[in-house]
């Protein structure tokens, strides 16, 4: 039982964009037994796009078409399909309606072009798509008597998504033989790469029948272990008894067994401790803040904190001495300690974090070079302050920091 | 003339790992004058290849296979592509040689499977690849009485970019008419597509001759205008007139015509009126002040400002009474309004921006649904509040509020 995902849209054609939402549907799809045969690109090409769905239906089981059920006349996906399953395309007044409706919602006039989003392959089901203006659609069909199951859905992978794993996951499982496949994913912070593989290798490489990968971020490692057997319990015992061992020699390096973000680990962390967070950023500017309001629900930890870019702001905000900047420089273990204890103090926090750094690419020197950061955190009884060189450019020396900062509050919780 | 590029190799296929290589042969191709039609993601199984091949061949005048060519039983791509063909491989004498005198530098014996390096295509011409074991080849072959351009490339990005641009390249120039190719990007913020599309498609529609490609992201969309002509100055000079065309059409909501980010846009607004920059944020938790702090010499400008996620921080560090608060409700125009002059003054910077709403998935109610977010710009002495219902998911209503800000602060400075 394979796949081929059809990503559409001339911008995947150009230098400068990629189809990202494959490696998601991917993901889901392995979990119920599926894999992926083949993955096609193809612009807004109608010829194109006719022959590369004759070619997918021909070769594959499941085919998934992404994009291009836009209301624009490059929005060609509906009536390249129905052109290849030799079916008709049939406006439907029922989701016509619902297009009014949405619209009305939004307070916005509909564009009259819009109505072709309502266009139907013959035989097709709609699958409505609450996040955005185009409808999905599942169409069952055969090929040379075996069955094809087919799929239209947006582009943006917001409304992929869910669209996917909420309409398009239970109709396949449904569809398909029962397989049982168990995945483990350990997640590692501020461990390097290959320091982290030379450990782990001796375990994993034991275990022959489990499929292990190993993705390496700025400060983050995923090691993912995949395994199909008779049944799902002998297919969990062998990724839990890999992952048992590589936590056994990691130890508190492993900071999620479960999927957990960094991020989500350290409001759980929190929680558990009834304690509330505030930061002091300087060069990270605010995606410390981002990063940990990016969970829903944080606000029952996170009370907020300040951006203190300019040095004057760490003085206003977090209450760092003018003299103490001018005695060690901005960019110094001593700021980071005192914008921790001062957001803290500020904040009424039970903790606070500072970061201060050289984010470059300019403004280093010899003693300060590019990617120094000082990360601090404070409990108002004891801080802690760490000095790292990150390598990369400014966004990357940015994410290093954040994560650092992250999983500093993780060890201090802990 | 177009190209496919096929990429090889059941890593690609699974949710981990994805092609980058053709994003970087695209935009040389592109240079030349030949757009990529299909781009093709297969595994290691010669069935798939084969066929991968023969559909390649037969609807590009241009095929680039990449990977598949090492000594492993997995490597297919040789006999797949001959087989397409309908060719036969030959064991190359001369690149056995060199395959052996190569490892004889490197000190290693060279194991016996690595001879099938040495399999050419009939008729085909063996690539050098000085930074690997794997030579390409290059194969001139015919479809239906038409040219094709055949290349087998390695995998690794630092062995595939210079063998294409050194070896390929120079070949391709030669058999292709000298072409000459002028893009234009404009950027708009804040208006829908279908919307932007209405107002643009009697425009670019005038001009055939110009490739227009549409992409939208949350409040933001970029138009791409690219031309080929017989001389540089009218390719040139068409692109210009449609975007000239389409920039009076949508007058300021055009933010750039440069390539330039909104975040640098900002920026270089605030540097040209010696302006500076606070801002206080709730629901999206730094994330402006993480893109405008994104831009290398940012420090010109932003000062900085408060993440003001719980409300005792919107009266802490932007001075919002609580009693405007009990009034309105933390997410109200009101409050907004309060946030950024108390930004502004707290800061003295020029301009200040408050930002609250509902980001969402919870805290939504029938009055206040998850979505809307109020946006303020003040100067001291006017103050703008936009009120927006955003759609989406948590992380794009906060990524369209902090689009809407950026946007406000460059309307507001115009």
């Amino acid at each position: 039982m394979i796949a081929e995902i059809i990503a559409i849209g001339s911008e995947l054609l150009t230098p400068f964009f990629q189809d990202t939402n494959s490696l998601y549907l991917t993901g889901k799809l392995n979990q119920i037994g599926v894999e992926v045969g083949f993955k096609t690109v193809v612009g807004d090409n109608p010829d194109h796009l006719t022959s590369a769905a004759r070619n997918a239906i021909a070769r594959a089981d499941i085919v998934i078409f992404m994009g291009g059920l836009g209301p624009t006349e490059d929005d060609l996906t509906r009536e390249c399909v129905a052109a290849a399953l030799g079916r008709e395309l049939h406006r439907d007044p029922q989701l016509i309606t619902e297009l009014y409706t949405r619209f009305a919602a939004w307070r916005r006039k509909m564009p009259e072009n819009n109505e072709k989003q309502a266009d139907l392959i013959e035989g097709g089901v709609a699958l409505p798509n609450p996040l955005g203006s185009a409808p999905g659609q599942w169409v069952d069909a055969e090929h040379e008597g075996a069955p094809r199951y087919i799929m239209l859905l947006p582009g943006p992978p917001f409304e992929i998504k869910p669209m996917f794993d909420q309409q398009c996951l239970p109709r396949l499982k449904e569809k398909l033989p029962q397989q049982f496949i168990a995945t483990k994913l350990l997640r590692i912070a501020m461990l390097g790469e290959s320091a982290c593989d030379q450990r782990v290798a001796p375990i994993y490489k034991k275990y022959e029948d489990v499929q292990t990968t190993i993705l390496a971020g700025a400060g983050d490692i995923q090691l993912h272990f995949r395994c199909r057997k008779e049944t799902l319990e002998e297919a969990q015992a062998r990724v839990d008894a890999v992952a048992g061992e590589v936590e056994d020699e990691l130890g508190d390096y492993v900071y999620s067994s479960n999927g957990e973000t960094l991020e989500e680990i350290v409001g759980l962390f929190l929680q558990m401790r009834g304690a509330t967070l505030a930061v002091a950023e300087s060069c990270t500017g605010g995606m410390l803040g981002q990063r940990i309001s990016s969970v829903s629900g944080s606000s029952r930890h996170f009370l907020g904190g300040a951006i203190v870019y300019a040095n004057d702001m760490k003085n206003l905000f977090a209450n760092v001495p003018p003299m103490l900047i001018e005695a060690h420089g901005a960019v110094s273990r001593e700021v980071a300690q005192a914008m921790a204890d001062g957001i803290r103090d500020e904040c009424r926090a039970s903790i606070g974090v500072g970061i201060t750094g050289i984010a470059g690419p300019t403004g280093g020197t010899p003693e300060k070079p590019v990617g120094l950061v000082y990360v601090a955190v404070s409990d108002g009884k004891k801080t802690e302050v760490v000095e790292r060189q990150f390598p990369g450019d400014r966004e990357r020396i940015r994410v290093y920091a954040t994560q650092q900062a992250l999983d500093l509050v993780r060890r201090f919780l802990m």
